[in-house]
């Protein structure tokens, strides 16, 4: 088996999303290479464990790195650092690429291509057309370093950041599916980023600022009247930008969350762990793109406001 | 000294505010008798303690009554319960009353008269008549049973619930000027009410939305933004209704927060330390009042939304 010719893979970020990814992968058989340096020496030790609704795994003898200097130049980068990390790529990428390598980012949110193209542009000569965007349907979480709890769904959609799908594309999405992770192909991945936005920006954003879960939120009328004022926000912001998302995107996003049961994002999680939460990339930016395309976005504005004043206070805790 | 004609005077909730303009006017001498059930020992054992910028005063012999029954009725009803707790009125008020009592609210927020009116209904033939309408100004806390620390301002804008200013209102606004307290007379109890809910709502509802400061809100640029969109929205409410309210109201009031210092408002206190939050008659009832007369205003509608589920929250907690 070739895997689908990325001979030499990285996971850059080893948290619940890139541990089980490149677990995934690498219990199929790919060439997968981990760095972390929080995880380092449990996962040296010990490997990888996955408790996962589609079956426990472990993988004990996994390559792992402190640092992207240890391991260098890679065919294939899948990024999964947090966004309120995405300053550092400037010192860790450069040292994963060389002239053929494919970099997919599985981050949340907005601008993360842009930070990557930017953190490569002395490096190779067009970066924008090694990288494909990947949004990642997942819920897991890291419960120790080095053992995941895979809970629900594992599924991405993918298109490139500069073009339309190609034969990379396709090999990418067939890596993934080596390893029973769905993969849909897109065609504008801004449409798919921005659909996946709509939820994310409502749920995220009320998680932290409500301090309320998808039930407490569907099931409170005044919530529910903000999150629906929330989402038809980002979809008009998406239509100012000339972005096309499916029809009645709302009320289906409603609807399916209602079926799914309580639940809570990633950044009401992280919000209660008192981590910095990812608000520039979840909702900063698609709020400044709204803006600049002629949309005031009032419920956004505020929610921006709040949860970044909330990640303040987090960061204060911190020291 | 006649003490403008109400020789008695009852005080409904003596918390911060009511034992505190009550404590002034009988230490200049009126016949003032406090109705409170959490200090009625103490405050009978030791009388009341006011620790204030404008000098430090005690009234060892308090006439305090555990109910509205003890007491009876009198010339002077002066109503300072929260307006959480609204729904006792109907139960508290008819004892106090005679067909000549003037009752004066001087509790946050909009539907306070209404409530007043409604719980006297079957009492008096025409409430409305006997209410006045009052705006404070006052930053104090009841930092013990039995005393208050006054920290800043005492001031009221006081104006008739039902119809113009009348000889009435000047006896009362006479009354609380015999003790020093500012008190200026509105031809317009909405224009008075409007005028200060454009501050209330906006720093009160940030207070809790976003655990700010006025200073904090005013020096983040985004919580700033948010702020704007608020009191604008309050503004734009109130006109819809056709109350004219002082032009450039929103610059005013955020000039004069710039130069006030840190505050924290009375609902943010109240969110610190687990009470429940004055949010149908600080923010519910405008925003209601806005939306009937056209006007959605998402901002408000997000603000009331996050603080009455933090209400929630508190109120969970409290069992």
């Amino acid at each position: 088996m070739t895997f689908a010719n990325f001979d030499k893979i990285a996971i850059l970020g080893a948290g619940a999303l890139g541990a089980f990814y490149g677990a995934r992968l690498a219990h199929a058989g790919a060439n997968v290479h981990f760095i972390s340096r929080s995880d380092y020496d449990v996962v040296k030790q010990q490997g990888y464990k996955v408790i996962s609704k589609d079956g426990d795994f472990e993988l004990p003898k996994v390559n792992i790195y402190r640092t992207p200097e240890e391991l260098g130049p890679c065919d294939l980068v899948i990024v999964a650092i947090k966004t309120t990390a995405n300053d550092s790529l400037k010192q860790l990428l450069p040292h994963l690429v060389h002239d053929k390598t494919t970099i997919l980012t599985l981050q949340n949110g907005l601008g993360n291509e842009d930070a990557i193209a930017e953190a490569l542009a002395g490096k190779l000569s067009d970066p924008k057309k090694h990288i494909v965007g990947g949004i990642s349907f997942l819920c897991s979480n890291r419960i120790s370093p080095g053992v995941i709890l895979h809970i629900d769904h594992s599924w991405i959609r993918m298109a490139e950041f500069d073009g339309e799908p190609n034969e990379r594309t396709q090999r990418v999405a067939d890596l993934f599916q080596t390893a029973d992770i769905r993969c849909e192909i897109y065609q504008s991945l801004m449409q798919a980023r921005w659909e996946k936005l709509v939820w994310n920006i409502g749920f995220n954003g009320l998680g932290v600022a409500a301090q309320a879960d998808t039930s407490i939120v569907l099931n409170t009328p005044e919530l529910s009247e903000t999150l629906s004022g929330i989402m038809t926000e980002v979809r008009e912001g998406a239509e100012a930008q000339g972005i096309q998302l499916i029809p009645n995107i709302v009320e289906k996003m409603i609807n399916n969350s209602r079926s799914m049961g309580p639940y809570k994002s990633s950044m009401q999680l992280d919000f209660e762990a008192g981590r910095r939460l990812e608000v520039e990339s979840i909702i900063g930016e698609p709020l400044r793109r709204a803006k600049a395309a002629g949309r005031p976005s009032p419920f956004i504005t505020m929610l921006y406001s709040i949860v970044k004043r909330m990640d303040q206070i987090n960061a204060e805790k911190q020291g």
